[in-house]
């Protein structure tokens, strides 16, 4: 098995959780097999389609019909066994932790072969890691997760940035590409493990929208 | 009357239904009349805005006030006749789906001439005709309708679908085209009258969001 | 001080308003750090990252690190002094009104640059100055508040209409420029000031979703 191999089977593992976490949750709202499958296709292409979009560049799974079979796959399996997978939780865990890695090093990888700057790569990263989740999220019309509970997406951007060391300490690509994935597997890993997470910030309870208080009696040029 | 007038009345026809659609919504949800107008406009460009930004395209309605001024007497028949649209419910639905017809062709036939495959086109139809309502129901803050009411969706892919069978068995574009709009149309009404939907998928209560049973007592890698 | 480092200047006011607007409605939704930034980011550069997708050009953000470095101040005052920060209500929305009539000014100027008529430019000024506010909404999952509150949105479209008007008159650009940020500023300031809005959608109340009275008894084809 040669490394191309091993990372198709890898993005294929890292696609099917993604579609998995997005059909699971669809579920949950009740929605039917249509959008659920729409939903899960959407959470495991969304950041990557937006990274391409961005880049200006065919998204990624308008080449290539492996996206749309795996997310079917990943509906049937939610269809014929949705009971079970409860019990699967870590093994979901973990495929979905390996895809977000992989994402991650794609994201990073593609960004650089166009030109832009490391900065731009470590952005493009987290945006193909952690957008879909976003878009999921807005579909199923919930706060986006990743902004509540950050070490995912955390994740994703301390990955590019050990992408970037090792890549400025000269290291070969392909082994910049494995610390990267390790570094975004390791910080979730370690995140869960121990509870990590971000603080909230202080919300001042008088705000409210931007601009919403523009009618207010206490307007500023009243 | 030539084909090219009779293609523009449809889809202006289209285009006005789509927007009263979602200026209806809008004005539910009391939103002011500007936002209203928006509301309509991206319910009626929205699928194609999202179609021609994936193909690399410019957006088709920078090139075309007619959308901008459809969405305009739209909004002025809301205003004026709201009340009455009510019953004009039928004519609606008829004006909807002779749209939503016209929208699938354009969209398959467009990603075609660009050069994709007939799955990437079948996709492109679809998103152009029920992506517009996505966002609406983003918009105004509601779980997309076509995620649980799915045969507004459906009838999209099953158009696309009797386009690739058309072309396939050799028939004259114009054709194809004329049957796959017929079948979405027809696949619409059929829907409807016989109030078919698919099924829902099993919620696992158990399941909350993706992740956010991170930091869970039953935590998998604790 | 010469012209390009005071645009700058308001460029880095403007962005920082924003950014601060989106951080605090984070905060309000008690989001964490990153999600906190991730909001305040998408709301200072999201209006004008779709107007780059649409005209193709590359994000403006993606060249410069000036926009992330502005939020990442934004977010430090909040974490430091957002306590304070109702206090300075009346400099942010000055800061605020001021960055939004620069911004319509370089949607509109970027898209005349590119080739495009100028009803399309007023729409992308518009674009520029409003949809960063509409994601951020998106993002808290809030209906948009320009959709129910216009006069932001309206402010906008009135500066590139000002901006039209001076063109045609044959006005230097960089005349042309401060009439519309002006006009942009005092639209907004006046309507703030007298409580101007937009008259609200009469509801119809027997109106549920578009296409969710498919399977109503009073379907139209039964």
């Amino acid at each position: 098995m040669n490394v191309s191999t091993f990372l198709q089977i890898i993005e294929i593992i890292g696609t099917f959780a993604f579609a998995i976490s997005g059909i699971r949750l669809a579920s949950a709202k009740k929605f039917d097999w249509f959008g659920a499958y729409v939903v899960g296709l959407t959470t495991a292409i969304g950041g990557g389609t937006i990274r391409d979009v961005l880049l200006d560049l065919t998204p990624f799974w308008m080449t290539n019909t492996m996206y749309l079979t795996v997310t079917g796959i990943a509906m049937l399996t939610v269809i014929l066994f949705g009971r079970y997978l409860i019990h699967l939780h870590n093994t979901l865990f973990v495929f979905d932790t390996i895809g977000l890695g992989l994402f991650v090093v794609v994201g990073v990888q593609k960004t650089l072969m166009v030109g832009f700057p490391f900065w731009v790569a470590i952005i493009m990263g987290t945006i193909t890691g952690a957008a879909g989740g976003v878009i999921r999220d807005i579909f199923i019309n919930e706060e986006p997760l990743i902004f509540r509970k950050d070490i995912y997406a955390l994740a994703c951007v301390a990955g590019g940035f050990v992408y970037f060391v090792c890549d400025k300490a000269g290291l070969a690509p392909v082994v910049s590409q494995v610390l990267c994935a390790t570094a975004v597997i390791m910080s979730r890993i370690v995140a869960v493990k121990y509870h990590l997470s971000l603080p909230v910030l202080q919300g001042e309870e008088e705000y409210k929208q931007h601009g919403g208080d523009e009618t207010d009696s206490n307007n500023p040029i009243n």
